[in-house]
């Protein structure tokens, strides 16, 4: 299934969805069962009792909103938590000349860094070093704390699309070198289009996964270069913390990155920079 | 005013209260007005509307619900953000011997950390340097983006104090020295007692600030000694974020952390921690 978090001029604020097909009409799922919560948080709370209210919609022939009447909003909105991953893929540490970290590397950006699949990713003055990383998000089902790996996978309701957008500036010279806020401005974390959940997902760690800037192909690799895969991640960092459905991983980036290339560059007012992952989908964000 | 968040056995799930001064009885704002929200954050989304509501409470003839009878939770669970500050205080910075920073260093904890003030703060088997640290929290009441100092304090509810609970070994030495993880353990936040409104504070940055450790003193200043005061923190973050009531600023410790003891000293079970900030009161929390 294709959940998504959906407006429409006919209805009062956001509802919860199922995409038919990636890019497809939306089917609203608070109309089919107004006992729905209307925010993914509140929906993958309640866990299979709402999962098997959305599978039966989808078997159900109800009416598909066309796409031109709804706007997509990002998937989950106002989790606990964005757990970022650095440095995670294989192939973007040969890149930088590091070697593959021995441990995962946990940063995070806030909650109102999150913007919808097609919001426009706004450049602050602050910043002159501004760079895209197309990343897999996995979402958190079920909570949890001292999840084992090989339990993860109960944990995750599903997976989508993230650009980690990245103001090099502030992640890597400033703020005593602590990424948070080169991480964080507002509309750094776009998110989309659907949150698809595993069991439409064959292998969620052998998917082609590309970054497009103006068309032009930056950054092109597979999930299956990820160092520490998705039941590793989640059994990492709930040794910390309480994990919460909603709770979103971002799960690193492959190479292609901006900063890195000679010379250097950094995204500008008018690019736009679409981020694709196999099975999940495009996000296609205008730089303003 | 001491707007509190507590639980009573005859009632279902939390409220929000009045404290009547420090360590007195609790006004039951919900029994009083059951329009309003039950949580800090959406009361404080209110804005003038809900705080007119408890102002008339307290001049009300209400009654008072015994300490013994309320448990007091955190006074705000569930902010979309904890802005952390590192190195925020000159006494601080002499004893580490590094020069007082020229910009605030701003970090995180995930709000899945924040406990109540008088909870129990678990000692993680995966660390074995968790230290102290007694900090004056901000909390936010107005929504905003590139606020200037000079109209910060309009977008402050009020204040409360924070435990800054913090694992030296995985903040300085691992994670590839992002402090996020020793920072952000469950129960690493204990907050409260009280969300004491501006109104009630002379003079946020002029109040005394002590920790002790079993009864014995181990962090004791004046938050006049803090090198970013409460106006420049909230100009500095909002450049980057927009600020959402119920957002939480922890604003740095005075000197007196165990990791800068000769020789270090660190929690052990059984220990109890006190951090109390003149006007706003003490928290108390056993480690265990």
């Amino acid at each position: 299934m294709r959940l998504v978090q959906f407006q429409a001029p006919h209805l009062e604020g956001p509802h919860l969805g199922l995409e038919s097909g990636d890019g497809g009409g939306v089917i609203d799922l608070n109309a089919f069962d107004p006992t729905l919560p209307k925010t993914m948080t509140q929906f993958l709370e309640q866990g299979e009792a709402t999962l098997s209210v959305a599978r039966r919609a989808q078997a159900a022939q109800l009416p598909v909103l066309p796409r031109s009447e709804v706007t997509l909003l990002a998937p989950v909105t106002r989790p606990d938590k964005v757990v970022c991953v650095g440095m995670n893929y294989v192939d973007h540490c040969k890149e930088q000349n590091v070697p593959v970290p021995t441990e995962p590397i946990i940063f995070s950006k806030f909650a109102s860094s999150i913007v919808g699949p097609y919001d426009e990713v706004v450049l602050p003055p602050e910043s002159k070093e501004v760079d895209w990383e197309v990343e897999l998000a996995v979402v958190i089902g079920k909570k949890g704390k001292h999840i084992k790996a090989t339990d993860a996978m109960a944990h995750v309701a599903g997976f989508t699309v993230a650009h980690d957008v990245s103001a090099r500036d502030w992640q890597m010279r400033r703020n005593g070198k602590q990424w948070l806020l080169g991480k964080t401005f507002d509309t750094f974390c776009p998110l989309g289009p659907a949150l698809v959940t595993k069991d439409s997902i064959a292998d969620p760690h052998n998917l082609k996964i590309c970054c497009r800037l103006n068309g032009e192909v930056v950054q092109s690799s597979n999930t299956n270069q990820m160092v520490f895969k998705t039941e590793e991640l989640i059994a990492w960092v709930s040794q910390f913390v309480t994990l919460y459905p909603g709770d979103i991983f971002l799960t690193g980036t492959p190479p292609g990155v901006g900063v890195f290339r000679k010379p250097p560059v950094f995204l500008k007012k008018g690019d736009e920079v679409q981020c694709e992952i196999e099975d999940l989908g495009v996000i296609i964000n205008k730089v303003v």
